[in-house]
């Protein structure tokens, strides 16, 4: 673990032992894990590394008055799992570094790590390093996150066709649902009321997504997928990426999208159409790739063996199509580009 | 590159593509680069991959008043570079995640990877990914460098073993010459006046400091050294992580401290011990590394003829020695806690 700084109010190596303690697990690929100038791992010869990193600011990514530091690790290391996910790759390990202003304590650094380690045991992730350090103002986290995949063999953005037909993991809008619901301001008195199991399940959907680790690795090894990517700024915003570095343009069904009962109630109690939560809802953290036709069959016969939840949502088109959205009961509209901003 | 956030007051995909455009290099070994869920990098079979990460904070680190964007860039990536070069490892890909805050323009951006890239450059080091992101206020960057060193054989903490000869690269306490140059308030009208040419070379070691990337391949690879580590909090705190984890004690030998002439000049003009600034002083980026007497006259050899330079400061001592200074005119004594603390 390179580390320089001390924390303001936190003794710096006393935390970093604590952490360390607690959080390393022993396995013969982590040559040496905390502790050192660097961490040394080792690789299966055969294999490609994969690597994905994202740094998230107090107040732009998460605010601490509505979420506990715990969800703040937890879906902070989701974000990761789920780009690795996207790459049909296996996430092995985890660097972590945080900037500590001088309001948090030590107990609160372990909530963090804790939220983080119970998201990385999930998918047998080790915690090999990272940085603490003191920040004036305001808590910044940033995760590295290193996976292996085979050589040869991962999922990019570029691989999809016109023909190819689009794909979605699970269901979409229910955490954009579920960060309304923490953080709006009460429904009007004459909107339905959510049922509490319904707003249970949309804000645990915002706070304990699920990258779809296990969908990637399938969709990956079984050669189905020709792109993939993690829903993570909103289907109109990732379809985007696809699109533009595959050179194709897309129609989109809005009828089709895979909606959660809980989702469809909450909309009702806002007078809004699910759909836009599904459009344009980020961090859902589902999978959305694209399948050749001649494998739909075998992909949704799969799924349906492995309980893996798949929806057909679209087709690819020529570039010149553009993306679209269509519908039975409407006409073919271009898809807005506004994708989802997350908290700020 | 994973992202999310667009910066408040700079487009987020344009900023990406530019840095992409302007410091991407190409490489067999990157299979996928900028622009997917993640990058995809190659590693030769037979090696080991070695990580090292270091989240860096405005007003801890760095002083926006005083220094440089690019030179608050190169010298993050020089910081990860020396920790990969006191493994004895080749430094290879690099991710940076920025966190911009509302007074940063594309410009200032665009500065602060040009420093960044400087120093890649310099050992070939190619940028793969990264994340940008809004802060509501400061700069915050963070640094992943991912390395391979031939697996079986890396430079770690804790090989030292008691009668191993200490030694050190280059020469040290500059860097803490030049910051102290940058920062203080001006000598009083009394002590001597130093010479430009020295000001100038203090204060490029610390504003361009120099990772020992070559040292730490010859001694890992000629299998000279028994430990290592690079001198990022100065050598009485570094030192002390080399005798805890390899459980032993050191004898210093201040008289022996390899100090340019620049560095006992200042000293001079601030009436202090150029010793203090040697052992104190931190960010010099030199190794500190151990070696068995029977390698000595090889490694000195070596160095020649490679025109390394090295110093031998001292000897590795028991355990219950502790770590203690010695010099020929003065008594033994315990080498003082307190290591280098970095501009808060």
């Amino acid at each position: 673990m390179a580390r320089r700084k001390a924390a303001t109010a936190i003794q710096e190596f006393p935390l970093i032992r604590q952490l360390q303690r607690r959080f390393e697990r022993n396995s013969p690929s982590v040559i040496q894990g905390i502790g050192d100038d660097a961490a040394v791992v080792s690789i299966l010869p055969g294999d490609w590394t994969v690597l994905t990193t994202d740094l998230l600011a107090e107040g732009v990514h998460f605010d601490l008055r509505t979420a506990a530091l715990a969800s703040v690790g937890y879906r902070a290391a989701m974000a990761n799992l789920s780009d690795v996910a996207a790459m049909g790759a296996t996430p092995r390990f985890l660097l972590v570094s945080i900037a500590i202003p001088p309001t948090l304590r030590t107990a609160d650094v372990t909530q963090l790590y804790r939220g983080l380690m119970q998201a990385c045991d999930r998918y047998d992730v080790l915690l090999i390093g990272g940085d603490t350090s003191a920040s004036r103002q305001g808590l910044f986290l940033s995760i590295t996150l290193l996976g292996t995949v085979k050589r040869g063999q991962a999922l990019f953005r570029h691989g999809a066709t016109v023909g190819d037909s689009l794909y979605v993991t699970g269901t979409i809008g229910d955490s954009l649902a579920g960060l309304q619901l923490l953080t709006k301001r009460r429904r009007t008195a004459r909107s339905p009321r959510l049922r509490p199991a319904d707003r249970r399940f949309l804000i645990n959907r915002h706070l304990h997504p699920t990258a779809r680790v296990q969908e990637g690795l399938w969709l990956n090894q079984a050669r189905l997928a020709t792109s993939a990517i993690d829903l993570s700024d909103g289907l109109s915003g990732d379809l985007r990426h696809i699109c533009e570095q595959s050179r194709v343009g897309a129609a989109v069904d809005v009828a089709q999208l895979p909606l959660s009962p809980a989702c469809q109630a909450y909309a009702e109690t806002q007078g809004i159409d699910p759909a836009t939560l599904a459009l344009a809802g980020g961090e859902d953290y589902e999978l959305l790739f694209t399948v050749a036709p001649r494998h739909e069959r075998s992909l949704e016969r799969q799924a349906r063996a492995r309980g893996f939840q798949i929806t057909k949502v679209g087709v690819i088109r020529p570039r010149t199509f553009g993306i679209q959205t269509t519908s039975i009961d409407g006409p073919a509209r271009p898809l807005p580009v506004t994708s989802y901003q997350h908290f700020r």
